[in-house]
């Protein structure tokens, strides 16, 4: 596989629609990608045991769903960085104990967007500083809520599923 | 939010690269995303319990990566028919036993991908028929092999994590 020519067809503000012309064996095959600046998703555990999720609209799919926090990297920036200041921003809390989970891409067939897991702890709140057009209701839930809205479908985006459930298994340490 | 404009800026062989303007608030704002007609991921388990995994480049990341078995919806197409036939094209294996497991967006800030995911059983193999640019290893491992992958960061995908993982909460019966 040689790549031949690629071409940005719009440059977003903080990603970019690529596509690009590769040899494979001989033939040319286009491809599609997003650049992506890569991002963060946390897992706020407040002192009584509740994770704090975020319910909001999310225009790409036309609906509201549940979601861990997170957020985009800015260029350069440290995911630990990104996490800390995202925290705050969503949700108002501040957090002292920080540790990774995991990192995965999200959709490795089309995207570069590769994501920082981390659970938070230590909580104190400090006030959020959303950005104007994020429409954001927080949502707070014990483990065993959290995994009742994985088993009966309430939870509908995968890296809320996956550190849910990362952080499930350390929970009831299994 | 009001949609005040929709132009698709790239039309590709099977999703499309599309920015919006909408009004929010009084005020335009653009967004980017993608229009994908969604997905399936199969975990795919052997008589002796192993889970069928491949090893694939992916041009996007740049990178080999270890992967369930996954594939892309056809317009219109049932998703359980495209596990069916995705699974015997890269595997080569055909299942008779089929479970839906769970259904999410992967990147629902910017993709409108939805995926389901399945359990496939009772395994025979009929040949595979992979399209010729598909570069593709299969990888056995067993639910304790697959809980270390994820442990030791071997996997990186999300759905690849997120559908393990809730297959050994199913195995482990916790």
């Amino acid at each position: 596989m040689r790549l031949l020519k690629e071409k940005v067809v719009y440059k977003g503000s903080f990603m970019d629609f690529v596509v690009r012309e590769y040899d494979i064996n001989g033939k040319v095959k286009v491809r599609q990608l997003v650049k992506h600046p890569g991002a963060v998703v946390m897992i706020p555990v407040l002192p009584d045991g509740r994770i704090i999720y975020e319910k909001q609209y999310r225009f790409a799919v036309g609906d509201y769903i549940y979601e861990l926090p997170a957020g985009t990297l800015e260029p350069g920036e440290d995911p630990l960085e990104t996490a800390k200041r995202e925290l705050i921003e969503e949700t108002g809390y501040s957090a002292k104990d920080w540790r990774k989970l995991a990192e995965f891409y999200l959709a490795p067939g089309y995207s570069t967007e590769y994501m920082h897991l981390y659970v938070a702890r230590d909580l104190e709140f400090v006030g959020e500083d959303r950005d104007e057009d994020e429409d954001i209701t927080l949502v707070l839930m014990t483990p065993e809520e959290a995994e009742r809205a994985i088993e009966e479908n309430v939870f509908k985006d995968a890296k809320t599923i996956l550190g849910t459930l990362m952080y499930l298994k350390e929970v009831k340490g299994c």
